[in-house]
């Protein structure tokens, strides 16, 4: 279509209707109805990355209104708890979640294409699938299923590999280690030995205390500062392999959303991609500062093997299998993502990578 | 500022707006006022990427007013020519320029830190800087004094370093080389001995043809094959050092963005946003087909080596040593920049690289 030529009839379109209502009291009602939405948030106030983001999409879509769409966030635990967000859209009880979809993965894997799969795609390429591949479309596809429509409204990027007490050298010292992970990752870990914990963020520190768990995941330098993780255990690991890129939803009642006025979708649309890219941007300037304190304060970094990786990305493989004979759905997305990112990583070698080597090593050498 | 208590306020104050004026004419104008726009690009309609983000942009706003808030995009040489869309800003002869800042350099360096500094920041990093540190900010408090306001509206990733007709393997290559390249870099290359030509991108061919250039740079794979430079010269060049991320940026005249209703401002923000994840997105997808393409056809990839970057970054530093004695507007802005770089490539190094590059083997190998 010429966007061009769109553009001008939208505009004529728009004048005729002015024109035919000069008194224009329903006009009103029609062009800036008032709605207001309850929207649950997965995370706790003090994430004020993650929950932030819930912050910046409401702001943005009042803003754009003049506070005519009204979206109220509420923390985890406010009106429902954090997992139970998807339940509390798909029953009527909030109109919005703002949260990961990996957390629904056991209703059907398909639900983690939205967030990240292991060794799946950095945040910048996660966007590109989204946006100008076929994610979103294939992913409200499988939403459509479930009474949802989904946008994407936050990433965190590469996330850390978590906190270990002891380090991990070898394949061999990931047998019988008591780590702290959800998920697919955990199904994964599992089959090298490792015994996955299911543990809420708060639970965290006090199950090391009492020698409950050896090793945790949680997200990044700055959220993981802020739950206290670097004084339960010494070593940080990365990269977080399972997470290279997890993005956060906006997931609203299809009902909901298709009796939006066209005019307020896109805005929602548009608010939910300034998230996005703000959220982005928050990790970015606050991770750096968070890292340098815990390194201060004697953190250890340490990076996973190539022999640790390639043990997980080989089971990571496994379970893909399992995950696409079990799920049609999962089966669609992930062919179509894997095939995106296979082109992708290819053209990623080049200009970005190069670049960013060459950076990082003026960083090391002190002479940025 | 709780967020929270500003919503419910916006809420309550537009719901007393409304009880007020029961009969509407006068609030329809007031709420959803009719602006018609003239948006000036720098590039041309055959570039889908760059020019597509102009009429992304145009089809957001119309979206979220209902085409009450039309922009109409204009291609370069449509209404001015491609570098001559700042002065049709500040004269009032369009509305908004949708373009690189960075053209705009011979009026003050500063320009420059809108868009990409040799050796500056990934397209990542750029919009950390941008909506999270003190970019947006600092450039504002610059473009007001030039009568603008700027949005970050795209972003083309990091660029290729061109295309050369023989291989650059020592600084010594460089002494004499008829290079298309504009702007800081060629700056920058010519304290390396290389004669920095400028040339338009239908120029770049015919130049070749009558030998009057040794050696082009552009853009990337997509946007290179459209010009069809891989017929003029066989070695292509990576990484293109002097744009690292290079943003394109809305420019509003700063009246006609003051005189905006909040709601339009606020709009026409988010549909920057969306243009500028989109525009990032659109290459990341578009740029794997072209890149494959190209090499099937027999283009030569070649890295620069690392003496050649290093000579061009000592050079570089060299040049923002100049431009910030020259121009007390840059060096803000360069300092500002400098001081978030350092704790981001920092940063960046661990999860965010290895999960890259443990990717990056897998797909050499074949195992993705």
């Amino acid at each position: 279509m010429d966007r061009r030529s769109f553009m001008r009839g939208a505009g004529l379109a728009g004048a005729g209707v002015l024109a035919a209502t000069p008194l224009a009291a329903p006009a009103i009602a029609q062009e800036n109805p008032k709605i207001r939405w309850r929207m649950s948030s997965s995370f706790p106030k003090s994430l004020d990355t993650i929950f932030g983001g819930a912050e910046d999409l409401a702001v943005h879509v009042s803003s754009a209104t003049d506070g005519n769409f009204l979206i109220e966030p509420y923390a985890e635990g406010e009106i429902v708890p954090g997992l139970k967000v998807l339940e509390a859209v798909t029953t009527g009880k909030v109109e919005i979640a703002h949260t990961c979809a990996y957390y629904f993965a056991d209703k059907d894997p398909a639900y983690a294409m939205a967030t990240a799969i292991p060794f799946g795609l950095n945040g910048r390429l996660m966007n590109a699938w989204f946006y100008q591949g076929n994610g979103n479309r294939l992913l409200n596809e499988f939403f459509a299923t479930q009474g949802l429509y989904g946008l994407p409204a936050g990433n965190t990027g590469a996330q850390m590999g978590g906190w270990y007490a002891k380090e991990i050298n070898t394949v061999e010292d990931l047998k019988g280690l008591r780590l702290r992970i959800a998920g697919i990752a955990g199904t994964i870990l599992a089959k090298l030995g490792v015994k996955p914990q299911q543990l809420s963020g708060s639970e965290i520190v006090p199950a090391f205390a009492k020698n409950g768990i050896d090793a945790a995941e949680w997200v990044g330098p700055h959220d993981d500062l802020k739950l206290g993780l670097q004084k339960a255990a010494k070593f940080y690991y990365y990269p977080g392999w399972w997470e290279g890129g997890p993005a956060v939803h906006a997931l609203i009642s299809l009902d909901k959303w298709n009796s939006l006025p066209r005019r307020y979708q896109a805005i929602l649309a548009d608010a939910c991609a300034a998230t996005n890219l703000n959220m982005m941007a928050r990790y970015d300037v606050k991770n750096p500062q968070a890292l340098k304190r815990l390194v201060a304060d004697g953190t250890e970094l340490r990076p996973f093997s190539q022999d640790v990786l390639e043990a997980c990305y080989a089971a990571a493989l496994e379970a893909y299998a399992d995950m696409s004979a079990a799920s049609p759905a999962f089966k669609r997305l992930y062919e179509d993502q894997l095939s995106f990112k296979k082109d992708a990583y290819l053209w990623m070698q080049l200009s970005e990578y190069t670049f960013d080597t060459f950076m990082m090593i003026q960083q090391r050498a002190g002479k940025l």
